[in-house]
């Protein structure tokens, strides 16, 4: 999945639909499928875009669009529900060119969270707008509201938050510390895509409905530029896992530095970053990166990431596991 | 201010106060010795702390504090006013030694957020709480809220709010971009410290109301780990300025990077990323920064940082302007 080497005039999009805890015995055939057709169509929206010509910005935002629209990724339609039954998510959408950046966290009402993200890039003196103040800003703007976020409810999600309610019955007066996530393995996942369009520009974008079961307005790594989100002129990179880790390495700046500071490939960087360091620091999950020439990286520490690439050529990989 | 070398079994404590457009021909003398006297405070609660051989991180807090209960400086009493007449609050604290770190965005009714993103890094499994959710946090660990927001009211900042409110209106039409931030110098404003302590561990702290005028939920780079606040084995950050350039340069964090990857010292780190890289951004402001050894930096490309440092031997500088 790696050194896929650029040609000039060359273009490619790399996704990402959450990374964890993902156990084979469980994933049917057909539920593989449902993925990798997700990951797919994903993908496919951003490579239309680059292909006539369009923006990694805007194709980052494609890809990202389709997968909040599909209910088997948490982000969007289909995204975790917060302890209280409700749904707060996150979403951050970077532009390597320029540095414009758009983030949103905890908004309830806003179907395409990706949408508003990029509004804030767009219209926003601001970098971060959050909760009822993000939704604001969308009316003021012209965003229709969902009615309630029941729009985003799905029994799947459901079924995982009474899980995680037992759970945490269970586990009560056993004090979760910061560095004890081994349990939120499985609350977790996120959706993301990084692009290169014909220009040699590149994009981020990344949207999560966040951790089952999270509350009082946690907010993760996703709209944390440099850590869940980041694009410049040299790389652009999406993260998925347990974000309070993400936070705390600076996981996608750190493969930015490693490229800038230590004349890494995206390769090395991203191996060290997230293999290494972030291993090392406890962390669980990945990233999905891509550099100025179109070399794409995507490791992952966790059991599984959903994944894929499409490159000019048309070549598109999908894949769960790794191997 | 830099290259203070440390001796074995030192400790020392920089802060700031804020960054931006400081006039000098508004700055009195009276005025000026408020803000050195007011530093000088917070940098004493700090060393009390770290003489009777206690940590970094507590040293940290301890001094945000004391810049947050002076309404002269933009953080808990005395912070700015929102766009809606309200104030909305933004904090962060992080251990080098465990890079553990706790942080809060946007709470309204919390007299020290400091605190409040203390008990964050102590009791919650989550990095960041934001709003009404972390105010329920808050409740649930015992914190008592204060009765409204008016507590954070001073006259000054709400002079500077109608200002703000009327330039807002003569510059009706003109979009400002997201990379336009001309205004912004003069409506910022953060508190800051990071600490050494006797076993050699770091911390940062930073706490501020945020932007003046600020609207739809706002939050800026002091919550976000590697933006505004940073701290590892090596080194520890707190930045000030405009915040939305702050989070693209993830200022913080790049210091941490420029010594880790690219050999520098925390001086040449700090220099490089802060008068260089932030600079050719567009940003504006500055940071404190101390590494392992003691070393404090204190770069700043606005017209004026207040800012300090305190040493083991007693050592206690303070200042506003260059030179």
């Amino acid at each position: 999945m790696v050194g896929t080497k650029k040609q000039a005039g060359d273009f490619a999009v790399a996704v990402h639909g959450g990374a964890g805890t993902i156990l084979r015995k469980f994933m049917t055939e057909e539920k593989k499928q449902g993925y990798r057709t997700g990951l797919t169509e994903a993908m496919k929206a951003g490579f239309d875009i680059l292909k006539a010509g369009g923006t990694a910005l805007d194709a980052t935002q494609a890809a990202v669009l389709v997968m909040e629209d599909n209910p088997l990724f948490n982000a969007g339609k289909g995204a975790v529900y917060t302890h209280d039954g409700d749904h707060e998510m996150d979403a951050c959408i970077m532009d390597g060119a320029t540095k414009d950046v758009g983030a949103v966290a905890a908004v309830r009402l806003i179907a395409n969270p990706i949408k508003l993200a990029r509004l804030v890039l767009e219209e926003s003196p601001h970098v971060l707008l959050a909760g009822a103040g993000a939704e604001r800003f969308a009316e003021k703007h012209g965003v229709e509201l969902v009615e309630d976020s029941r729009y985003f409810d799905t029994p799947h999600r459901w079924k995982q938050l009474q899980q995680a309610l037992k759970r945490e019955k269970e586990n009560a007066g056993k004090p979760q510390t910061q560095l004890d996530h081994s349990d939120d393995k499985e609350k977790m996942g996120t959706v993301g895509a990084v692009a290169l369009d014909v220009r040699g520009n590149l994009a981020a974008a990344t949207s999560t409905g966040g951790m089952t079961n999270k509350r009082f307005g946690r907010i993760g790594d996703t709209p944390m530029i440099g850590a869940g989100t980041y694009a410049d002129g040299k790389c652009a990179i999406s993260a998925t896992g347990v974000g309070e880790m993400i936070m705390r390495a600076v996981l996608s700046y750190d493969i930015a530095a490693l490229m800038e500071y230590n004349n890494m490939s995206l390769d090395e960087a991203a191996e060290i970053a997230v293999m290494k360091k972030f291993t090392e620091l406890g962390g669980s999950g990945g990233v999905v990166a891509i550099d100025s020439e179109g070399n794409i990286a995507m490791p992952f520490n966790s059991d599984g990431m959903y994944r894929g690439y499409m490159l000019a050529d048309g070549t598109c990989e999908t894949a769960i596991f790794r191997g």
